[in-house]
């Protein structure tokens, strides 16, 4: 399976999909599901079944016409795909709310990621643990983030400091950053940012609300 | 600008753009910057000129060769077809972290989206009043949302709950959810549900980062 890693040609579009996939036939094998077909699969994870047979055609010949898709041996070959076996030590940047909400949820239906370290500027907050995790002072951040070998960063910091941030982090050797700071980065090339950006999600959904569902409502 | 609004045949991937669009082009004008070429907003927003070129031509002809596109005239477009000069009351369910962030910052870059009121079952939250917005006893929610005639709901419940409340803010006349809880729901074909999945994301991320920029390393 060692050639499945080397996914070069796989879509972003797919890319992005297979921890949904990876999630649902989880849930399945637990519950004795060994066998799905992409039609059943689709309704489950309400993606159209032409785009998860496109999906899964990337990664050879997972199933067989009229028999389906064998559960376990796509989580074999999805969890090889997001090396879901290595643990990921993350840092978070920012403990606020939304930062000790993630710390406190942290992902812990994937055993494999961690949120290890959280960084902040407040006294109030430094030297506190939340759920396990410690909150460090935020000038000793690049200095740990080296130290830990740290290359995964989930940023809750404000818009104004996001950049400040990111440069040091970067600088620290973290290649990859989730960030909750709407504003658009400056990263070197070989640096992976993704953006969460809720009121963009939100704008959208109520866009679609609003003009796929009741389009007469809009013209008011 | 009537014909704006029924923009039956935008793609979802243009829709999901508009948002990003109007914020930078707002940053734009507020800089002074009145005209744009689609290469210098490209590099500023990190999309790529082709795909905002094509996104623009759905909207008619809003730039011309070489000139490039007038700021505030693409504001009022775009102001248009979000709809952002009518307010959007927006309730929350599951005042936790995560919600407690979501009210603190209530998407004050954008004065009309407001969340107007938050639910949640805990008696230590109920009646309490989190920048300005009151949490009431979830009990009340359907009665609230229909008097109040709500139609948008952000919804930070466990994923154990999440159906239970759907089915409740569904039959209130919740048309648009923002759902933070990973699992697929079952709505009406009429109802809008965007799921926001950090754990997804996150994956796909470190996917990313250790296929696409240093692929030796995934194959230690």
């Amino acid at each position: 399976m060692e050639n499945l890693k080397k996914n070069h040609a796989i879509p972003k579009a797919t890319a992005k999909r297979i921890p949904l996939y990876f999630r649902y036939l989880k849930t399945l094998d637990q519950s004795g599901v060994k066998r799905i077909k992409s039609n059943e699969f689709s309704q489950m994870i309400q993606i159209p079944s032409a785009t998860i047979r496109r999906d899964f055609s990337h990664f050879g010949e997972l199933g067989r016409s009229g028999y389906g898709y064998d559960v376990p041996y796509l989580i074999q070959v999805f969890s090889n795909i997001l090396n879901t076996e290595i643990e990921k030590r993350i840092a978070l940047v920012g403990a606020g709310n939304l930062g000790k909400a993630l710390i406190n949820n942290n992902f812990r239906k994937n055993s494999n990621l961690n949120i290890v370290v959280a960084f902040d500027s407040d006294p109030e907050l430094i030297g506190k643990t939340i759920n396990d995790v410690k909150v460090e002072d935020i000038a000793k951040m690049s200095e740990m983030i080296k130290k830990e070998s740290i290359t995964t960063v989930i940023m809750t910091v404000p818009s104004s400091k996001a950049q400040q941030v990111i440069d040091e982090v970067v600088d620290a050797g973290v290649t990859a950053i989730l960030n909750f700071a709407p504003k658009r980065l400056r990263v070197p090339h070989h640096v992976q940012v993704q953006y969460i950006d809720l009121t963009t999600e939100l704008q959208t959904l109520i866009y679609y609300d609003e003009n796929y569902n009741h389009p007469d409502l809009t013209t008011i």
